[in-house]
């Protein structure tokens, strides 16, 4: 990690829009005084910096559900941090906070975006996965679109990711069948052997459709999406009437230019299929709700998660080129300070 | 029509499974003696068929939602009829019923598959349209899925079709900008003068997309599939965040060998979009409700519909390839007696 001089801050900037997988040209990093909070605001450094598919929407010009970072900005990002000064009576220095606060060493938020941890609980980094964003995803997607049963069939894409992993084991304690979809024989061993899902099918063999079928005998009723393309095909092809499919993500495709096309929506007819996006934020109620049910699992081990944690904020272009070419294990960290 | 000698009647077999386009040779006729009612049956003779897009499912090998017809089996379909002799204490003679009995000028059903009508409150042949089926489809997916609000935009594909008129009469009473897309001048005019649609978009126009958008200059919030294809590709361009599509039925590909692909899903998961199969009999309490809830706007006049009728049993073959080739112009009917 580069060390900065006293009362100055790094930040990285979007320097140009990439053309496919993102590079190290894609970013810039800058130095520059830190400011002072004013009323209302808290100025933290940051700890540990969330890396998440969806980043990759940020740095395209095409709108999505959110305004795309532009040219110049600092790039976004969940993070935990400890607070350094605060102009707000709910924070004091000290406190170990979650927010989205972007790609840099201390940020300037106001006090409303913040949600203050209680350290010793679980490791700070769990606050991002397990028990931050992609653990509320998860949470919601299996219940709110999923509403998955006992006895039904659960169909998760890559399963050992942040998401994944946790939204197979929501649906493990809620009685069903969980199968996974993960790229390569470690990912899909860690995804039976220690998420406890039933199976796992490695996206990369020969015969997806038919290995899907093999693993859902009866079908699939509940499909978290979070990978598109080939997957997507091959988890529609086994749906059972009434299926419900979470549009999660699509990461198969958030490098390329042009998206190809999707699968015919005859079967949708056909079989009653409810197919519905997803978007954490849309039920900002579901993190509290998460974090406390949540957290006494993590603390007796019995909700399981992985970590791949980087070092330094200068390497975080490449913890997100890992996560969108699916190099990474787990949650993607990168640990800032 | 045939007349037939007494004591016999006619029916309408699968004979073999059209490639593409359903034609004469797809079925045969046969006559044979008029069965007799066994404890619980009833035997009606039809007076009126319908001819619904569904039908085309029913003559591949391809499951879908119900079993196909077998090659040698009546083909299916709904009728309103008369009953001849009952062995029901629920139905007499002369009474008129409508429900599921099939392409034959006389059927034996169990009394539990019939519903008794009032004669004399509106046209017969409103029982199987407006009142019947394809009316039921369109109250269902606008109450069910659609859940179309004031203020909102409903875009309707085959809008001059037997649940398009009617889905967009409902999101019309529901206080929504409703626009149709239909194919051709003669029923674009009549959406717009007749059914009270706000715009209608005619499929056969050089730039359906932004044609849509023209129409639509708030967006989509609620699309009735009714059509497939480019038609759907189109629509889907125009969805708002949190859109519902209601997928009815997807015409343009029913007599297709293969299906072409579909829109890339990425749209779903950026904007929250619900697409959402719906099939009427899922929700049979809406039979009973809608009938009792039109049937005085039918009456007063206005809830409008129009119907294409054609005589003869011999000649529902025809009736057929007009639906399937947009050849008809609202609800198809065969009169049968």
């Amino acid at each position: 990690m580069i060390s900065l001089p006293d009362g100055m801050r790094q930040s990285v900037l979007l320097r140009e829009r990439p053309q496919g997988m993102p590079t190290r040209d894609t970013f810039a990093i800058v130095s520059e005084p830190i400011p002072t909070p004013a009323d209302g605001e808290v100025l933290t450094r940051s700890l540990y910096l969330s890396i998440d598919p969806y980043m990759r929407g940020r740095l395209s010009a095409r709108k999505s559900y959110a305004t795309p970072v532009q040219i110049g900005e600092v790039m976004t990002g969940e993070t935990v941090g400890e607070v350094v000064a605060s102009a707000d009576p709910g924070f004091s220095a000290g406190d170990i906070v979650v927010g989205p606060r972007g790609w840099q060493t201390h940020t300037i938020s106001s006090a409303k975006a913040l949600t203050k941890l209680t350290p010793g609980v679980t490791p700070l980094p769990a606050y991002l996965g397990v028990l931050g964003m992609p653990g509320v995803t998860a949470y919601s997607g299996m219940l709110d679109i999923g509403q998955v049963k006992s006895g039904e069939t659960v169909l998760i894409s890559a399963a050992s990711g942040a998401v994944g992993s946790v939204a197979g084991q929501i649906a493990k304690r809620a009685g069903a069948r969980v199968v996974g979809i993960a790229g390569g024989p470690d990912k899909c061993l860690y995804v039976q052997e220690q998420l406890g899902f039933d199976a796992c099918i490695d996206h990369e063999a020969m015969n997806l459709e038919a290995d899907i079928l093999d693993a859902c005998p009866n079908g699939v009723d509940v499909y978290f999406e979070n990978v598109g393309g080939a997957v997507q095909m091959a988890a529609f092809a086994a749906l059972n009437p009434f299926a419900r499919v979470i549009m999660c993500g699509m990461v198969s495709q958030y490098n390329a230019a042009e998206f190809p096309p999707g699968p015919n929506l005859g079967f949708v007819v056909a079989k009653r299929v409810r197919i519905q996006g997803l978007l954490v934020f849309d039920k900002p109620e579901r993190f509290a709700e998460w974090r406390a049910l949540a957290a006494p699992w993590v603390v007796d081990g019995s909700l399981r998660y992985r970590e791949t944690v980087i070092d330094g904020l200068e390497n975080a272009w490449e913890a997100l080129a890992m996560v969108l070419g699916g190099g990474n294990f787990g949650k993607m960290i990168v640990k800032v300070a």
